[in-house]
This record gives structure tokens, sequence and C-alpha cells, in this order.
């Protein structure tokens, strides 16, 4: 019986990292974000630097025609092609909760994956990034709805599906239900998952 | 403590019905989707047989104009109006599991719901109404395809949200999970939301 790998796409401020972060201990599994910044970093000679300042944000049609290397590719598609290939690793490596990336469309092939997206309310997500993530900004609305714009964009740059669509994931949750509920109701798919494999 | 009551929307074959028959037997609370038919068919004195014929399928342009009656609203309205009383009254009887019929938007002030959208993808329905709903069609995906158009069209004229937009609902489930899964993780989605009231 394989193990079930688990995706989590999540706008930003609804607590999807929280959920994906309790999820992997839960199920005892690895949990990939960050850490996969550095590994695809490693892994494809970019800094760093560069990539945490650059991730999930869509290359503007400027720096986009600008940004060409000896591979004749801009920076943020090696960069994507990088990640990917992270994530098609560790995926192999065996079952793990992997949140953002755009994992859900790299490891669309893979029938042992769960796919899901978390969401919330903006005025609930505004309150979160505030009360959770100890964001200090003088427009929080803003804060929060240019990094949704941001993630849409990467996603709708890298993929062809549309970000947040019910139909691209398994399963699409307000996160409002509260996390334990949420990750309760996650162990359960995911495992049913591996029954069906 | 007040005990959920839990709406469901459905794509065409998706198994959405049969979700959330298994699911008011889990709950142990009362199902409705037909039955509202008739309830709102006695309570606004139009045939069952005309709303049977109706239901779920936004009215043409040229009916919409011609079916005024003397209380100068479309039939098709006075249903939806009528239908929605019901639901509004069953709600406030108790918990229950209410299919189709834009509940989700007719409930939509109570804090005391589950929002659910059921989808699946286009070939696992086919499959569906062929092999559980005992379909026999010479062109499956035109029938199916037409059930979705009708779901949509009522659902996008009576509400202002998009029908089977995530964000409108707590949780939207591909039923390819599997019914008893999915059953389970309601169960506990809808137990967790009674705890929060």
């Amino acid at each position: 019986m394989k193990r079930t790998i688990v995706t989590i796409g999540r706008e930003y401020g609804s607590g999807g990292q929280v959920i994906g972060k309790m999820l992997a201990e839960r199920l005892g599994v690895p949990f990939y974000d960050k850490r996969l910044i550095a590994m695809a970093a490693q892994e494809s000679g970019l800094s760093e630097e560069y990539i945490t300042r650059h991730e999930e944000t869509k290359t503007s049609s400027l720096i986009y025609n600008i940004y060409f290397d000896a591979t004749n590719l801009p920076l943020n598609d090696q960069l994507f092609i990088a990640q990917s290939e992270v994530i098609r690793r560790v995926a192999e490596e065996g079952p793990c909760v992997i949140v953002g990336r755009c994992a859900d469309y790299v490891l669309r092939e893979r029938e042992d994956c769960l796919h899901v997206f978390v969401h919330a309310p903006l005025a609930d997500r505004m309150r979160r990034v505030v009360e959770e993530y100890g964001l200090e900004a003088d427009n929080v609305q803003a804060h929060v709805l240019k990094h949704d714009k941001g993630r849409a964009a990467y996603h709708n740059r890298f993929t062809p599906n549309k970000w947040g669509d019910s139909k691209n994931y398994h399963v699409a949750l307000n996160s409002n239900l509260g996390y334990n509920a949420i990750v309760d109701a996650l162990e359960i798919l995911a495992k049913s998952r591996e029954g069906n494999q």
C-alpha cells in the first residue's frame, strides 16, 4: 500500500501552511515549503536570496524579457523547473506534505496524491495575518490582495489550471472550519486514498 | 449547542445526492431534495408536475417573458421564492441535509450551516450516471453537460455567486475520494461547526 502525498495550495493568510504542518505531524511525514526553495537553489545554482525574492511572483513582462541567461530561459522559468524537479524527487522518496509551488500540477500524473486548497474570506485572512503572523502593515487589505495576486499569477503562468478552482483539487476548504477539524478530515481523506491504491 | 444544517450543491452525476443521504443517516437528521419540491408545490399552489418539469432549469428568455401570472412574476421565480421559503422553514425546524435548490445561498445568513459542493471529473460522472443511476442514453456526455448547464444557470440566475466556486462553500470535494471517506470527513466538519456556535 502506497502512502499518500498531500499537496496544499492556499490563499494568503488562510492558514494553509499551518494546516500543512499540523497534517504532516499527524501523518508522521516530512513537510516541505521553504526547504524546497533551498533545495531547488542548490540544484539550479540560483542564489537562495534571488529565489526567496522571486518565489511565487510572476515575472513582469519587462523583467521577463530582460533576464535571459545562457540557457535562454528567464530565471523565473529556470526556478520553476528546478523546484518542479525537487518536488518530483521528494514525492518519489515517499509520502509527504508539500505547500505551494504548484505541486498539485507538478505531481498531476501521480495517483497517490491528495490535492488540497485552503481559502478563507478576505476579512478573516486580514485578521489572521495580523494576529497569527504578526504582520505590521499600514494597509493590511492591500498586502493580502497583493500576495493573492502573486500566487494566482504564478499558478496561472506555470499551469493551465485556474488557481483555487475547486475542480482542480480533491478537496477545497474554508479554514474558518478550524485547523483541528480540517486536519482530522484531511487525515481521513488521505488514508482513504491509500486504500484506493 | 445548535446542530448543523448541511447544504450540498453538486455537479450532475457526482454522487452528491447519495453522499447527502448517507450523511443525513449518519447524523440522524432529515434529508431534503425532491420532498422540498412537493412541499414547495403545496405552498405555492403550483402543480407538482410543472415544478418537476422546470426545477433547476433556468427559464429561457422567451418563456421568461411569456409566463407572467397575476403576481407579475414568472412562474420560475415564484417557484424559487416558494422553495426558498420551504428551505428556510425546514432549517428553522432543526438540523437537516438539503441537496440542491441554492440552499447554500438561501441560508447564507445562518451561522449554523456547513455548505458543501461535490464534483468529479466528467468521465467519472458519465460512468456513474450509467452504472449507478442506470441511465440509458445515446449521448451520455451531452446528457451530463446539459444537466450541469441547467444547474449552473439556475444557481447563477438566482444568486450572485458562481456555481461550484470553492470560495462559496465551506468544503468542495471530488467524489472520487469515495463516498464513505467523504461522509466521515463531513461528519467531522459538521460536528466541529456545532462546537463553534
